[in-house]
């Protein structure tokens, strides 16, 4: 009998490591459950759905059932959903909601790719119909449905994270009327509130009715409940972050870690042997600050898919962890993130200096040349690179993966300060505001500081 | 008396250290001599004066000689040529075109910074007032004059380098018929030729009549002289790099290096002690071949001035070097290298093993994803990271950045792979191109290849 791979979900974690188990290992068998219908989709896709840029939703379909069976033999299960998991028979029990039906699987190796799923949060009314969360394609399908049933002239955006930005922005497309409602000063907690503050600037110059430092407190007919008064809404969108679909592995008595994910070592290996997680379900070490974090990216889940895959065909591969890097688009606004922001360094109790400057992403002297705000974060005395954080026009958030690439590197701000990247009138000035920041940045660390 | 420090030349590498001088010394006597009659002026913006997107000659000076005068104190001296060194008297012969006397300047310390000028081909006719080479505004203006007085209608640019393309370009926007003749297989002669052949399509698609593996014989009345027959010519740009203007220091018995350029240590000094140099008439260190080269771009006099000024200044800044990144962009296309190609790596005896991917600059579900490929070179066994190319559509060339940055942190393919990139579909497939192609050479490099 050949050695059993199951796979739990459908997705970049679980199908990305069955691929790429399959490359190195043809004798395998291989299973993959997925609860829903479909396999390897792009959530990130669906605010595009939404606003018209993507016609069909199974364009956002990276890979069908079919090609999976038939190019790369694996079994691919739909509408089964895995509901425990019997580490001692090494089984999972598996409801099969197509049939409706029971049954027991036997497996060698295991890989954990559950995903996880929009935040709800504890208020009244958070469970009615018009509330929706974005995570699959089913829910894509949903909030479509509804939108074209109620009129959508009136969305209300429940948390302005990465999610909640493209979701008002798709929504404003559609011509609808769009509020954001943010708990915190800013929108894009994730960004020191300094630089929060420039994107609630662009998103309102842009249309969105953006209130910040106001409360949610429920949702009803018709109307989301806040602080600040009730306001009018067809349908509500949640951006108000994930949770790790760790239940399965956590009821089995597989270890969990940062933020309730599933614990994984670099080998992507759970606190079972011959069990695997890879993707949102689990978690990832933070190269900066040197913890566990829950980064629920497709970038990370892909490449801890990769690892998860090519050690259980025997391989010896390593996920090195993250940095915390993450964009997003919202109208012409470029925002881009990466490393320790000032909070999370001081959070992590980090003695740290930062430099923001102005800049553009051309040369000043063309036409409409797109600014750009830079912050680099960097500790004081040793000059260590933290972070960094981008928000401007047209060019300006993939300039973070110089700093990204920096921080896996270990590399000062002054380093950076003199790096030798490309330059042409088109693309840069001809001192890159990156370079600039990080000097600014390097010459405040080395200063006395306010100290700790 | 105060401690004197002479400049000799206007531009980046001249005014930069004398305004970084000035900035950490206030009682330092600074005088800068410019035989033209302007000061920091972006040379890489004239293309896009001749192409019309920058309107007034004057929006390419960065700073005006009375700006350097009245807020940094330089006493800037316009029609002012150094004609020679005598670095016993710590003198400067300079010759006064405004009034025609010449006269002698004592020094302290002293800053090289005369650039470098058009290679001019030993070709009959080369002279002739319809050929230009494009270097200052000076050469700027006198371009324009004549394309106005030509009515410019046939435009040859000889040499199918960084400027040739963007003249190529420039020429194309004004409705003139444009002829590229190389000598080379391909354009782009600082890429393989298999990406250099990407470059000459996009030309070819912009309607650039391209002509590579043909020699330029001469230049006469309204024509270009080839081995392949005559091409019409109102106007000729030459596009075969610059030579350092390094007569100066080599007649007064400063060393030379690379490419002719005025020898330098990583503080920006020359052999003679208080006499440094910065700019284009410079060399600098590679990091990745470990050998001095000429690389006369803005970005590196920019880094080499602030050095050359902090020293002089007294401090102890160091110029780390360059990893050779450069970009253009032709129309549409995006154009980028760093670090060696596979050539260069041949040329330096490294062993080494490449690969070449296709993929988008943008998630594939988005319309119009612009497409790109990205080369990555590797040392064999090592798989220490070489070098990276890079053509395609919107938001190609800043990629090479990470690229650039891993060079300088020694990374080898295999860690650039796993870099913690950003990510959201406007910006991105969920695995960048760049790790892609890294992968994929750090798979090249760990098999047994060819061998040396």
């Amino acid at each position: 009998v050949a050695e059993r791979l199951v796979v739990i979900g459908g997705d970049a974690g679980g199908m990305g490591a069955a691929s790429q188990a399959r490359r190195l290992r043809a004798d395998l068998d291989i299973v993959a459950l997925e609860r829903g219908g479909r396999t390897s989709w792009s959530a990130c896709g669906i605010p595009y759905l939404v606003g018209g840029e993507v016609d069909h939703l199974d364009d956002l379909v990276v890979r069908s059932p079919e090609v999976f069976r038939e190019r790369l033999d694996i079994d691919v299960r739909l509408h089964q959903e895995a509901t425990a998991l019997d580490l001692d028979r090494r089984e999972v029990e598996v409801r099969d909601h197509g049939v409706g039906r029971t049954l027991r699987l036997g497996f060698d190796q295991l890989v954990l790719g559950t995903g996880a799923r929009p935040r709800r949060p504890d208020l009244p009314g958070a469970e009615r119909d018009c509330v929706f969360g974005v995570q699959t394609l089913d829910d894509a399908e949903a909030l479509l449905a509804h939108a074209r049933d109620s009129g959508h002239s009136q969305v209300v955006v429940v948390g302005g994270g990465y999610i909640g930005l493209e979701m008002a922005e798709a929504f404003t497309h559609r011509g609808a009327h769009v509020v954001v409602i943010e708990r915190q000063p800013e929108v894009m907690g994730t960004l020191d509130p300094d630089m929060g503050a420039l994107v609630s600037d662009a998103m309102r110059r842009n249309g969105i009715d953006v209130r910040c430092g106001t409360a949610t407190l429920g949702f009803d007919e018709g109307v989301v409940r806040t602080e600040a008064g009730d306001v009018p809404a067809d349908l509500v969108v949640l951006g108000l972050g994930v949770v790790p679909n760790s239940e399965l592995a956590g009821d089995a008595g597989i270890a969990l870690g940062a933020g309730g994910a599933v614990a994984v070592d670099d080998r992507q290996k759970t606190s079972v042997e011959g069990v695997w997680a890879a993707g949102d379900c689990c978690e990832s070490a933070h190269l900066v600050s040197g913890v566990k974090v829950h980064v629920p990216l497709g970038t990370v889940a892909n490449k801890q898919a990769r690892v998860a895959g090519t050690n259980i065909a025997g391989g010896n591969a390593r996920f090195p962890g993250v940095v915390g890097t993450a964009a997003v688009k919202l109208c012409a606004t470029e925002v881009a993130r990466t490393g320790l922001s000032e909070r999370e360094a001081e959070r992590a109790g980090i003695d740290h200096a930062a430099a923001r400057i102005d800049g553009t992403t051309r040369a000043g002297y063309l036409p409409e040349a797109p600014s750009l705000t830079v912050k680099v974060v960097a500790e004081r005395k040793s000059g260590r690179l933290l972070g960094a954080q981008i928000v401007g026009g047209s060019g300006s958030a993939k300039r973070i993966d110089v700093v990204a690439t920096a921080l896996h590197a270990g590399m000062t701000a002054g380093q950076v300060s003199w790096l030798d990247l490309a330059y042409a009138p088109p693309f840069s000035p001809t001192w890159d505001p990156v370079l600039i920041a990080a000097r600014k940045a390097a010459e405040q660390a080395a200063q006395a500081g306010p100290g700790r």
